[in-house]
């Protein structure tokens, strides 16, 4: 086990039927957003799946716990980053189920076929690009629209499913206008939308999008979700979350 | 007073600065969302409104209430309901301030000029027309989209702002995508979200938007607005709202 480990990586305990993943604690380790964008999809048995933007693989890795899917491939631009999701799903022995690719998403389809998936998935960079980044930094690339932006996401989800397959992102509230009208101008229809409150009464910082390729429009806004309750303390709802989900309550995830 | 008083009217007290309105109870009386919209609008003293399917007047009558402005025209297509706006513009002797002109919206632009108000206000009829629905009833046709659509009323809007004028509406959450979509395309630029909460936890049952001509993308969604609080009773920030607008606490409108 210990050749799957670089220098200054370690190996997190998922506690979903003991899968586990290896992160690099000065690289970008995957947070909250992750954990409830895998509760938020729906994933079959039979289903094909892709995320775009994978990093270190948390998204099919918790896929691959919940569901009994076995064709789950994650894209991921940095080579780095997509080794290290490689080696996390080898430590998992995963191999049948989860094939990474270190590819440009915007290059997908020469590399994985079109009008084939189920599910599409992504937890992308939510920040513009702007000035004063560092475009080599790892952290800035998962975190800022340096190699993709939201329309090349959507747009790329919409080309790679079948349809009336279904496209799973978390975002931030700020862009949702711009997540409402790329998805309609894409033939992707939000179907389903929930918030995500730090605390009741308090305005959402982060949002679960679920839209249905070729679908008729019929949005249902779902009951948000709150983190914390008066007392500070993790909501009932978000506990739930996290059992359904199997993430060690306390692990930090929730900033 | 008894001349402006037809048949199965009532004259009821809006209780802002002695206010009051004449409502058919047999027809469609103001609720809520009259309300929450009156008390989310932003108007200066020298802002010049126009309220797009103004009803029995509640939204000009409101505003005049909260502001100073002097120029408020609600434009009507139904002549028996503009009627009875007009007497209680009468009634409250606001004929200075309120005009309200029994024309079809879509027809504004051979009444009034374009590019010229600061504010457009809307409560529209929320629902698609689809069979069954009787086109000559009164109720009916305020409440689904039989005499014009949310894109007419979208489309209207941008054409009589000014630069930088505001639209403000609340609809119902389910129409939010072709909110979103159809204020980009007509370049109202959604910057101001609120969502109405029947209780905390609970998905959302109304929208509140503020949208600005020409302006540039940036979203904020505001903390939820929860009318009901655990124990069933109105919240203090709903008490709060309806304080401001001064609309009397138990008068029966939140339904």
């Amino acid at each position: 086990m210990e050749k799957l480990l670089r220098a200054e990586e370690r190996i997190d305990n998922l506690n979903v039927k003991d899968l586990r993943i290896i992160q690099n604690p000065k690289g970008f380790c995957f947070g909250i957003d992750a954990v409830l964008l895998a509760n938020f999809v729906e994933v079959k048995k039979n289903s094909k799946v892709v995320d775009l933007g994978t990093g270190t693989g948390i998204i099919p890795l918790l896929l691959a716990g919940k569901s009994r899917s076995s064709h789950i491939t994650g894209l991921e631009i940095q080579e780095e980053v997509a080794d290290m999701a490689k080696r996390s799903v080898e430590l998992n022995q995963l191999q049948q189920r989860i094939h990474i690719l270190n590819i440009d998403l915007k290059d997908a389809e020469k590399n994985i076929p079109i009008n084939a998936y189920d599910v599409v998935t992504s937890n992308p960079p939510y920040m513009h690009s702007e000035g004063l980044i560092n475009p080599e930094d790892r952290k800035a690339i998962s975190r800022h629209e340096i190699k993709c932006n939201l329309e090349d996401i959507i747009r790329i989800a919409s080309r790679l499913l079948k349809h009336h397959g279904r496209f799973f992102m978390v975002h931030r509230p700020q862009r949702l206008v711009d997540i409402m009208v790329l998805c309609r101008k894409y033939k992707l229809e939000p179907k389903r939308l929930q918030f995500i409150h730090p605390t009741s009464g308090k305005k959402p910082n982060l949002l679960l999008i679920d839209c249905k390729k070729a679908a008729n429009p019929e949005l249902k806004i779902l009951d948000p979700l709150i983190v914390y309750d008066d007392a500070g303390k993790y909501t009932e709802n978000l506990i739930e979350v996290y059992n359904k989900t199997s993430i060690e309550e306390g692990s930090g995830l929730i900033g």
